[in-house]
């Protein structure tokens, strides 16, 4: 690794450092506009990281270095880790009074889209510091979009990028201009949310919870606005609904998005990991509701809202609850845990383990087993119809590795802290995979993280991150080979 | 599949239940000796059943067909669930008065040297069951080597076999007869047993105990003679010194202590999976120790003691338990989970997913990260000096994937049956690793499995068989392309 490499991936993280400091400004107007005196924590803030942030981008100018894979690595563990403790400075701050421990654990459970919160009193909490969680939501699934659509493919650890695959023969090349493309992918994500706030509305819910409760839910985040999450809207099942709607729309490919929607492209939809996904969804919904029909003797309706709230909830890794699923019944509450791996399509806000590694890994099993059988057959590995190059093969089965392993050491290093089993096991389950709320009292739908010791949430944060960097990309920063010069 | 095929593997699996039901009249004697009517239970149970095999036997006698991978699958998995049937009989006969699905849980735990039980009153069993109980787990043992020297390598999912790396080149070769190489297999196996048994006796054991228990432990099968299991020797250290010991060798590949033992090769025994299985061992027994050293400020020699045994028992997929380390703090009970997963060396006797898996594993993933720096760098995956084979390699992934997808499947499966997450998720994973008890109250190790739905008993004897045959053994079987003519 060379110097200037570290020192142009400084000047980056501190640019976008500084970006981070304006959106500061939001939830102080907001504060400021609802006459509480928490905007001056935003605007000191913004200021004095801002500062620091200008004068570090300063002195870190200079020419930009080569694009290689090791300063695409470095830049993004980099700037995660940057943002994440500039949004730290105004929780830190805040009149909620937190720990260095918890305000840093919100602010990555924000900007990671991950949802779990140590915050408890949030009905009454002032309306800057709502605003502010929730823009980390927006902000952070907007980049993890990014992140899965430009980076991840470039490092070779993503999986399936249809912009890398369709830019490849010029005819089939959508957009003449990266810009084009970036700006289709906002102008998206910013409709998705307005027709959600705008839904939301129209469904009973007030102006700032709507807006700010699309904005997590589009990016499928997970910060809410009170304390008992979505179960507010219970009488509401309408809200529910939209909300499931949108989780799910946030889910999507985004690049198969764009191609629809900027130019009508109807056979992008065709993706093989959104029928999976859309498959994998409903069954785990319907299977719920039957059960939750039968064991609980609700009406069909009523389990049926909330099992596709929930799961929905969980399955795009989102962190939503409309009630406690934990007193649902045994097999409700081990498909809630089996789901929890799952995740949505790659390329969106999703996180978890995601529709294309499963497809790609059925297809290498399928293949093993015959092979056991007729040894000298060839047999390609395929994604719908086009095969998968051995680099993504790869990619997909380290994965896959590396996040059982990482589970498992996570949990260890959780039970150090005093967590109990079922609550350091779900724990780090539910942070890796960014789905946000695990299982039993503790931290369950019911509960949240404020509970647990600061070096639980120190190992939780750092589990968050790495789930969000698909964790290979945080995994080759601690290997020597990457600092070699 | 061929219609003769199918002939041939149930009359190989006939003439094995015969095999076994001569084994019956060894409880018969043990019954009759000691005055217990049960010793017609047995002698019937030989009679009928040995009958009816024979009957069968003769029935399917012809030609053998061509050893094709195909009749290997449909074999194993034939023999495997012939022998459970067949020694389920005494079971659901006895006096334990036991339903079918507590005799055929019963008999598949002891046959796949699992070890978690059904039974309750074992200190006050008559002998001969308790003779039964340790003959199965004894005899699975014996099976479970055979199968992971001679078949799994054949079959292409085992991994690492020495007999078969060895013989490829003649000087090399160390056995000029196949039957030479079974008869030390068997002799080690019955040598370690009798030391055992012979140890036992002198730290205090009681004769009968000491031969049984000797079975259970050189097997890894975890049937004691107690509801206490181990607990019931917690005055006597010297004896869980023993059972940890010889737990240890019995975890040992079999390939090598043939080498070792028969030709005095010591360096046979540098083998890699060895090393790794031992510091593995050594690290849980040491940091539990420790903890359990500071958490119950217990003395370290005592803390030592019940963290090697139940750490040991744990880690070759024995089953014993010296104490309900349930209650032993957190940290202890993280690392007892993790441990369940580990499992010992390949020709073992052990389950789990072994130390040869993790070892290609990690050279896996640590290539695969190098080339997320490196693309171009062409890297081997080696074990110990030797390069990995394709088809290795490509068994360890395939092994991998398959076992946690079955695990979330079993979950499921036994949370409709009732079962707490718990319960459900441990039970699922101890079953598929062959380690017996759970964690939490109702299967951990001061519980058992008598409590838990007969659906749940036959699920769970699905799952030990499957873990039991490496997983893919079993899965290929469900494949369309096997039936193909």
């Amino acid at each position: 690794m060379h110097y200037l490499a570290i020192r142009a991936a400084i000047h980056v993280a501190s640019v976008f450092a500084i970006y981070l400091c304006f959106a500061m400004l939001i939830p102080a107007a907001v504060d400021l506009y609802a006459g509480n005196p928490d905007w001056q924590v935003f605007a000191f803030s913004a200021l004095f990281t801002g500062g620091l942030a200008l004068a570090v981008a300063m002195a870190t100018q200079g020419r930009p270095p080569v694009l290689s894979s090791r300063f695409g690595f470095l830049l993004v563990n980099l700037l995660w880790l940057t943002t994440c403790m500039v949004a730290t400075v105004p929780l830190y701050m805040s009149s909620f009074d937190l720990g260095i421990a918890d305000a840093f654990f919100e602010a990555v459970s924000g900007l990671t889209a991950t949802g779990g919160t140590v915050l408890t009193g949030l009905d009454h909490a002032p309306p800057g510091i709502l605003m502010w969680r929730a823009l980390l939501n927006w902000m952070g699934g907007l980049g993890v979009i990014a992140f899965g659509i430009f980076v991840l493919p470039f490092l070779n650890i993503g999986g399936v990028s249809y912009f890398n695959i369709e830019s490849s023969s010029t005819d089939e090349r959508p957009f003449a201009r990266f810009s084009t493309y970036v700006f289709w992918m906002i102008a998206i994500y910013a409709a998705l949310t307005t027709a959600c706030a705008i839904l939301y509305v129209t469904a009973g819910m007030g102006g700032f919870d709507a807006l700010t409760h699309a904005m997590s839910t589009v990016s499928t985040g997970g910060f809410a606005n009170y304390d008992a999450s979505f179960a507010t809207y219970n009488d509401r099942p309408t809200i529910l609904w939209i909300a499931t709607v949108f989780m799910f729309l946030g889910a999507l490919p985004f690049s198969i998005l764009i191609l629809f929607i900027s130019r009508g492209r109807l056979d992008a939809l065709a993706d093989p990991q959104i029928k999976l996904f859309a498959s994998y969804l409903l069954a785990f919904i319907l299977a719920v509701a039957i059960y939750i029909r039968i064991w609980s003797d609700e009406p069909f309706f009523f389990a049926l809202t909330h099992a596709a709230f929930n799961l929905t909830s969980i399955i795009t890794t989102t962190g939503f609850a409309s009630t406690d699923w934990n007193a649902w019944g045994p097999f409700a509450i081990a498909c809630a845990f089996v789901a929890t791996f799952l995740g949505g399509c790659s390329g969106s806000t999703t996180g978890g383990m995601k529709a294309y590694r499963f497809l790609i890994l059925f297809e290498l099993l399928a293949n093993g087993l015959r092979k056991l059988i007729y040894p000298n057959t060839v047999l390609s590995v395929r994604y719908g119809d086009r095969p998968v190059a051995d680099d993504t093969q790869r990619a997909v089965v380290l994965f896959i590795a590396a996040f059982f392993v990482l589970w498992a050491v996570i949990t260890v290093l959780l039970s150090a802290t005093g967590l109990d089993l079922l609550t350091a096991v779900t724990g780090s389950l539910a942070s890796i995979t960014n789905v946000g709320p695990g299982f039993g009292d503790v931290i369950g739908p019911a509960g949240n993280y404020a509970s647990v010791p600061d070096a639980a949430k120190w190992i939780l944060s750092f589990a968050m991150l790495l789930g969000r960097l698909e964790i290979l990309a945080v995994l080759v920063i601690f290997t020597p080979v990457f600092w070699e010069r």
